[in-house]
């Protein structure tokens, strides 16, 4: 399907554009921004790209303004692509009456219980439908070099995408990652709605924590935690327990968990260390 | 007055504080943001200070947030104070009714015509009372480097309050500052209301095309202005106003107006030039 811009911004010498398209995935129209650095204005050019998965609630719009990722990206000639993280608008009973669940929560997964069917496929409008339209749409994108990093819902995003499709990325980083769903609450509430309560093997093919267990060959991952975050501290998130099963599949060995002290959950986190998750994709992008 | 901790938030290695304080200019609580880099949690720290204006509709938040200055205050030390843009609160009748006037709209003006009188006094609270509440409550910055800068209606408040006062900033700088302001709609409107028609005198003594006409000695300008800002276009900032009426006086040689090409008047254009703004206050105030 084609894509409309509705807006082009200028940012750090490079475009910011607002976009939107018919996704046959959700059923719905879905919104999401694409940053152009400069080097991705040239007539001839050819720039990775790095997918930016949000958390709950969000759209594309709150890290396009507020984690400062086009300033990293401008400096590398990376492009940048901030996904909204749900369908909206489905008018499914209930879609809009939790901040954790329906619109703004769809957790990139393919929703196989009804009636979230009819429109949470994110897995695949992330994996195949929005990348797929992405490269048709921008001759400058260079298809065969993608990197993908998340927040929260979307670090949860990043790392069960990356964990699911070896080779597909060629790096994943996340802040603050849902990083065992099945053991936390929100994780929990997600998948029992999208999948139902008795699929623990469908649950598990979407939790990083299981998926790190089975991964062959050498891992490399950045991972950012602030002390401070309270998600954090009421077990939502969870990273040692994907430290310790990656440590116990012995595939511990390249994953950087940084544990950052005093941040907490929010997008002043997330600032501060995005050029630094700019450049560790910016390394294995080969830029 | 002493002054309140309501929030504490670690970003770019230092520490976002959010405050708030009682202000006998504006007669209500003022809250504001104060941004202390790295270097200034050690204990002898004595770091120097960029105030930030915002503009029209904001308060402190958004550019602490949006705005991107965190990451170069952090790189160079420099403290970054973001005060609140008016008075709220006042139970003045229509001080919520427009945007552009009222709460949100202060004009760092001390105004002189009822019922304004009656708080809107933001000319003192930036220019004295913010600052001594602040250096008699955190002794880690120095109040002898202090630079301003500013967004749109704060552009025109750094640039007045820079040449209004000379010595008391070590540099000033804006982005698409409203800067002439007698000469514009805005600018009219608030002049009109804070201090009446007919006082023409009082208008020019806050308008800063009229103020650079009367600067003795070298005078030092970084100006940022996007050729996409609708509000330039509109006629309401007149940046050449400004630069025609230095050139007049003598006074232009040391003004550097940048016309950027595309940028907008968004938070998105501010965070593009942030480290920009940031590097020449650090200059100026020798760090």
């Amino acid at each position: 399907m084609s894509i409309e811009t509705t807006a082009t911004i200028a940012s750090f010498g490079g475009k910011l554009l607002k976009l939107k398209h018919k996704s046959s995935n959700t059923n719905t129209d879905m919104a999401f921004n694409l940053y152009l650095p400069p080097q991705a204005l040239k007539s001839d050019a050819k720039v990775p790209v790095l997918f930016f998965l949000s958390g709950l609630t969000c759209t594309g719009d709150n890290c396009s303004e507020k984690g400062f990722f086009q300033h990293g990206a401008s400096e590398k000639g990376i492009a940048v692509v901030y996904p909204d993280t749900s369908p909206r608008g489905l008018q499914i009973e209930g879609e809009d009456d939790a901040y954790d669940f329906g619109s703004g929560a769809g957790f990139y997964v393919d929703a196989t219980k009804e009636p979230w069917t009819k429109g949470y496929n994110m897995y695949s409008y992330i994996t195949k439908e929005l990348p797929d339209a992405l490269f048709a749409g921008f001759k400058e994108l260079d298809s065969s070099r993608v990197s993908i990093t998340g927040h929260s819902m979307g670090g949860h995003g990043a790392l069960t995408l990356f964990l699911k499709n070896p080779g597909k990325y060629k790096s994943v980083s996340a802040f603050a990652p849902i990083a065992n769903p099945i053991n936390c609450a929100w994780g929990q509430k997600a998948f029992k709605g999208y999948f139902g309560e008795d699929q623990q093997e469908k649950w598990k093919q979407h939790d990083a924590t299981e998926l790190v267990k089975q991964w062959k060959g050498p891992l490399d991952m950045l991972i950012d935690v602030g002390t401070g975050d309270n998600f954090y501290k009421q077990g939502q998130l969870l990273p040692e327990n994907f430290i310790k099963a990656a440590k116990e599949a012995g595939n511990d060995k390249g994953i950087n968990l940084r544990m950052q002290p005093d941040y907490d959950h929010s997008y002043y986190f997330m600032s501060s260390f995005a050029d630094e998750h700019v450049a560790y994709a910016a390394k294995h992008l080969g830029v």
